[in-house]
């Protein structure tokens, strides 16, 4: 990649990312989507899942406490705002939603917050996230985000999916995804503005393209770790085994 | 845990988490030590698995550059000698000894070196260890590398399974496990003696057992990552995909 892309073909490059190797391709999404994962399956993407969610606000104000601008941090704050919730009753907010999933499978919340039970390839993905939200340029923590572009679409196949096929799953346990699509949205059109007004050479287009490529590789690796785990029924030592 | 162990103890207490969690227990090793890989899955292994190589100094020089003890310096950086080398000539060391296994298996050097092949999943269980060992106390850091216990046994069991079973691999493409051992044994020899001096505190004894279960998972999932994406054949966008 030598020469500088139009913001438009950045944004078409950066899609393209998206339909090679977003997660909506996974056969573990397709599985759930369609009705075929067990209640065990389920209970295992929520617990697991859980962790990713709790370490969203962390990456997210890894990522203000590098912005100089006050403006800047102003519109990324409203990511923790969406995941921590608004009041101090701990009851809104993404991760308060999460824990409603987390209950209706069956789970404590000490089971679940400990986060004891996951996949050590879950930790590892998501921790992988947070330390290139830390280590890497502005610019390239910023675009990792970029997978919420897709996100929208995959939110509603889930949960078309999920309440039409699974007697456990109702509309209360899925407002994590009720609430989540237009937040989404709004800061998908924020960073994809952001990344075409600041990619300014080819070097940083290519780190934008590779940010977004690293992203997908984290949500499909914990959707690989589920499947071998769970699907094929390999679950590594030390983490949570369904009753037989 | 909440009662100081003896040193004995805790010693049983950290070969019991060897006995239970090590990847010598992986199905990937057992597939592998009797003959039934394929050339592509033990190319994959190699592939995958000098990013963990690649990554070792780096994980012993932020080791080193925690302790305050020139002694102890002096003694972890022949870790750092074992892999990088002795000489100038980059011919002999752990990371050139493993690069003869990858030539063997058909892989440019630049394929190898570059790790754009691998899984994202090994990079993210490889990246966790030298974070781990940054970020959680000496002692922690220290007591991680305790899998080393139980290496001979793993590589003495890997390299005759090998030699035995696999036309392509020679005495020479695995001459990284003829030196191993002896290394093993004396660096384990030195940590196990440092984790039962300086445990001096059921927390202390706690962490250190947490540390080596830590550890464990980050090899586990490795194997974990290969047999989904190599024998289960599910490979993820973007990683190493066999000539059909």
């Amino acid at each position: 990649m030598t020469t500088l892309m139009s913001p438009d073909e950045l944004e078409a490059a950066l899609r393209q990312v998206g339909a090679e190797r977003y997660h909506n391709r996974h056969p573990f999404h397709h599985r759930m989507r369609d009705g075929r994962c067990t209640r065990d399956e389920i209970a295992a993407w929520a617990l697991n899942r859980y962790y990713y969610q709790s370490q969203i606000p962390i990456k997210d104000a890894t990522i203000i406490a590098r912005m100089d601008d006050p403006a800047l941090r102003r519109e990324w704050r409203r990511r923790i705002i969406d995941h921590d919730g608004n009041s101090d009753a701990d009851r809104d907010g993404g991760i308060a939603r999460w824990l409603a999933l987390t209950d209706a499978m069956g789970f404590t919340r000490e089971e679940v917050t400990s986060t004891r039970l996951i996949l050590p390839a879950t930790r590892f993905a998501v921790d992988a996230y947070v330390n290139f939200c830390a280590k890497r340029s502005l610019l390239e923590a910023i675009a990792s985000s970029l997978t919420e572009l897709f996100s929208p679409e995959i939110i509603g196949e889930r949960t078309a999916g999920m309440l039409a096929h699974y007697d456990f799953i109702t509309s209360d346990t899925l407002s994590y995804f009720t609430e989540r699509p237009p937040q989404a949205q709004r800061d998908s059109d924020f960073t994809l503005a952001y990344v075409r007004e600041h990619a300014r050479t080819p070097e940083h287009q290519h780190a934008i393209i590779a940010a977004l490529e690293f992203k997908t590789g984290v949500l499909w690796a914990q959707l690989d770790a589920l499947w071998h785990a769970y699907v094929e029924g390999h679950v590594p030592p030390g983490a949570w085994k369904p009753d037989p």
